[in-house]
């Protein structure tokens, strides 16, 4: 496995490090695709946005230089970074001269089935409800105990992905995907501003389809306004679109709408249109 | 610094350890006094709970054995236990055979000043909130930012602690501290079934005070009733109680039960009387 650590390589790391000891961090997992990162610009911006929540005192421009460093060498696959604050004192306060570590690993791209992205899938409907944070809500922060304890409710292959709902029932995002519906030709895709991860292939979906003349709305989603969309599609950085045909009792055909926004992205990831 | 990984000295993680990755996993910060750990059965309890709830495969007997053998080798401090689910697969999946990671750190006893546990503190009242999420409400598990950001809020040592309340207003802990109230003779602390984290310490206090006859109540508490309160301290499994004497404009004595508490519990952590 390639694996930097502050642009050094490194497998290792100390045991003080506040990433381990409180989750005290971010991450960005980063398609590369023939050395190129398609979404790069959108990775550095929410990295900047969580950096200013969390006051990480981050250098995205020696970040970036980093990143395409290790995306020359990686060539093809998923680069993940994880920013933490350092090393700690004992205790919460972050150290008032804390040092960002920089930690780099590159693996082959996500071998998921093409069925996924053509024939669609189906949504496991996850008990684990999503907590109430503003403070946290649209970062990929390192705090992640709700999607482990949400994916390790399904082990059938069947299902590729689970929804995720707010705890006041409203449908928020999948496990590791954003959410969109369609809706008598409006894109919807729910608000973050109290929990989830705001994805940066969710971001390239909403820009590409107000660019293409496709009305697109931002805004809290209840479970019942799922239920009566015409189409539903999960996406993340990764794998680009997957259509949803069913959730429950409820299935969907693969819509137009969801086509037509694979056509759009299909550049970024080198999936075959 | 006295550093084991699974039972062997180390000062080094491997980046794969999904303690990192997430927070997928748990911690202890274990009092040792003269090689002994007085509130060790109550960490246990504790410990067993969290992997219980996030299905971590964790030898309770055996964890126990490693501990005693650390405190030897310590001597007097603070042994600071993190289980992670040990190494990850890609994903948020819990890998089938998860092989938990056991990572022990030893460190001198915290130096709080004295005067905080003669004279008392003052609160700082935190802005940040705790999201109430009852799948995880009670547990030391490592996804703590919400700390993190709450101890961030100040840097004037004129404040020991910080108040956190909940989402939805109640008062709930400290940063690092359980939060006790007495009210006409009655013992008060929060309930922690939507968040916060069930101290070993708080725990000790509950049982002992019990014993000796004194009236206990774990509930909801709303801010109102803590300004109301007679007393009012906090606790935790290192520096044992801490009277509070003030929180914005109201002021507190330090309570005479709260006196005798301080004297119940002298003996587990050696504090003079």
């Amino acid at each position: 496995m390639l694996a930097w650590i502050d642009g050094r390589p490194a497998e290792q790391l100390p045991l003080t490090d506040r990433g381990l000891a409180y989750g005290d961090g971010l991450f960005e997992t980063i398609a590369v695709r023939a050395t190129r990162m398609p979404l790069l610009e959108r990775h550095l911006a929410r990295l900047a946005q969580g950096a200013q929540r969390l006051a990480l005192p981050l250098d995205l421009e020696s970040l970036r230089a980093e990143l395409e460093a290790f995306a020359d060498q990686l060539g093809d696959g998923v680069a993940k970074l994880i920013v933490t604050r350092g090393d700690g004192l004992r205790g919460y306060a972050p150290p008032p001269a804390a040092r960002c570590r920089r930690i780099l690993t590159g693996n082959p791209p996500a071998a998921y089935p093409a069925a996924h992205r053509e024939r669609g899938v189906r949504l496991f409907p996850c008990a684990t409800r999503l907590a109430e944070q503003p403070l946290l809500a649209g970062l990929k922060h390192l705090n992640r105990l709700e999607q482990v304890l949400a994916r390790g409710e399904w082990q059938d292959p069947a299902f590729a992905e689970g929804l995720m709902r707010d705890t006041a029932g409203r449908v928020v995002e999948g496990v590791f995907s954003n959410l969109f519906l369609v809706r008598e030709g409006v894109l919807l895709t729910p608000a973050l501003k109290r929990c989830g991860v705001a994805g940066t292939m969710r971001a390239e979906i909403l820009a590409r389809a107000a660019q293409t003349g496709i009305a697109t709305q931002v805004r809290d989603i209840d479970h019942s306004e799922l239920l009566v969309a015409d189409e539903v599609f999960l996406c993340n950085s990764q794998y680009g679109i997957w259509p949803v045909v069913a959730l429950e009792e409820r299935r969907w055909a693969v819509g137009e709408t969801t086509r037509k926004l694979q056509g759009l992205i299909d550049d970024l990831l080198g999936n075959s249109p």
